[in-house]
């Protein structure tokens, strides 16, 4: 967070006061000395933002995949990271497409269309409460200090057993849930999505259910609305999908039979 | 919009119900049968979004260097649109530059640095009164007809004499702001932006503001948060940054002389 003064209006009163703001950084990834992309996003835990996002893009398998990461800051606020693949034939391999992300920094996603396109759904014989469900989504808020502060960040968490394991923020819904993804790839012992779930505070549309796909992470769920292309991907893919998570109400669009309510 | 029968759980009830879901499409835009990008976007006005991506990411200067567009729908909700430019030099100058450099996809935004880099200020002698702005934060709410039924959109307007002379929506809000500037451009005679100002109900980060920048329009005012960095350009340009107009207040992070209170 930075301070700037600013003016604030209220009721026709003006005053000057110290504002918090989120900061924004640029974060170039380059593979073997190739820039791969440019992601706009908040400067914490970009180690792991890199990491998820070469795994949901479908760069990187799992951590083994990567020699190593070095990031450094290039210029005031364009940070770039450097990364060094194990076998560099991966590149080769992969079709890419380059697709604006809705919404959220000047990031581009990559995929195999084979991802989604493929008939396998995602199994899992996860089950939970609506009461737990609407409980860590105000854990999710309550933990946002910073969109407290700012109003300018996403936050997503990955939660297990009914606990949230890792939390993340970032001024790009993607990026927030990159990040989680990335804590966990880069642990020694990566966790088994499957009896995971999936909090965000930002809109689904399809290019989050990409990434959710690739962890095979059987449930998203969302304080925000989905699209119809994310609701039918989940309806194919047997994945659950809730939005609208607030006070006390929620829409569940999909995968109905892992709610217990 | 499409209609879906979700569940919605409200205290503990649980009931089948008809509800309306924003629709999503990708709309890969080709310049003489190369792929640029794929951009997810809501269906309406895809024409405006090309005309306006191609002009806010520096492609085209105005509508004649579009010799025409073709947009047709390939599969489902999959949508091209194919653009043949009157000088193919110009994409030597910048686009394939940047998109083909590297074989694995590239940033979604494209831009010359130098858009923001140079020392060219904001020139223009609008003035607007904060009575004005909370009505038309309003009124950009109450036009949002998709919003107000799924949630799930992003609107933008330009506002001209105190009046909304084009609304648009979309699922990203870059896309909402590159329809509303595409409307313009398109247009027999394409309007000074300088007497204009731009309305969104999404943050502000820094890519935001390369479209503003690109247009020459003096103020944008959000009803969300404006990243730092958005902050810094705004001020270097001399650019009129309003957030969080909420209700009857709102914070000036910018450019505070062409606001009247």
């Amino acid at each position: 967070m930075k301070t700037f003064k600013i003016i604030k209006i209220k009721n026709n009163n003006k005053e000057t006061i110290d504002d918090f703001v989120t900061e924004e950084i640029s974060l170039t990834i380059e593979i073997n000395d190739k820039e791969l992309i440019t992601l706009l996003c908040s400067q914490d835990n970009i180690n792991e933002l890199t990491i998820g996002y070469l795994f949901t893009s479908g760069i990187i398998q799992n951590i083994e995949d990567i020699e190593k990461i070095n990031i450094f800051c290039l210029i005031q606020n364009k940070w770039v990271a450097h990364v060094n693949l194990v076998n560099n034939d991966i590149l080769k391999d992969l079709t890419f497409k380059k697709i604006q992300a809705v919404g959220c920094g000047k990031g581009a996603i990559i995929f195999k269309d084979s991802d989604i396109l493929n008939n396998e759904k995602i199994i899992s014989s996860i089950k939970l409460k609506d009461s737990v469900i609407l409980n860590l989504m105000k854990e999710l808020q309550a933990q946002s200090q910073t969109f407290l502060k700012t109003g300018g960040v996403h936050s997503a968490a990955l939660v297990k057993n009914d606990r949230i394991i890792v939390f993340r923020e970032d001024i790009g819904r993607h990026n927030a849930i990159d990040k989680v993804i990335g804590n966990i790839i880069k642990s020694p012992a990566p966790m088994e999505f499957s009896k995971t779930f999936l909090l965000t505070s930002g809109r689904i549309s399809s290019e989050i259910l990409l990434k959710i796909i690739k962890c095979k992470i059987p449930v998203i769920i969302s304080r925000s609305a989905p699209t119809d292309e994310s609701i039918r991907i989940c309806r194919e893919k047997d994945i659950t999908l809730i939005g609208f998570v607030r006070g006390n109400r929620m829409n569940i669009y999909s995968g109905k039979q892992r709610i217990i309510v």
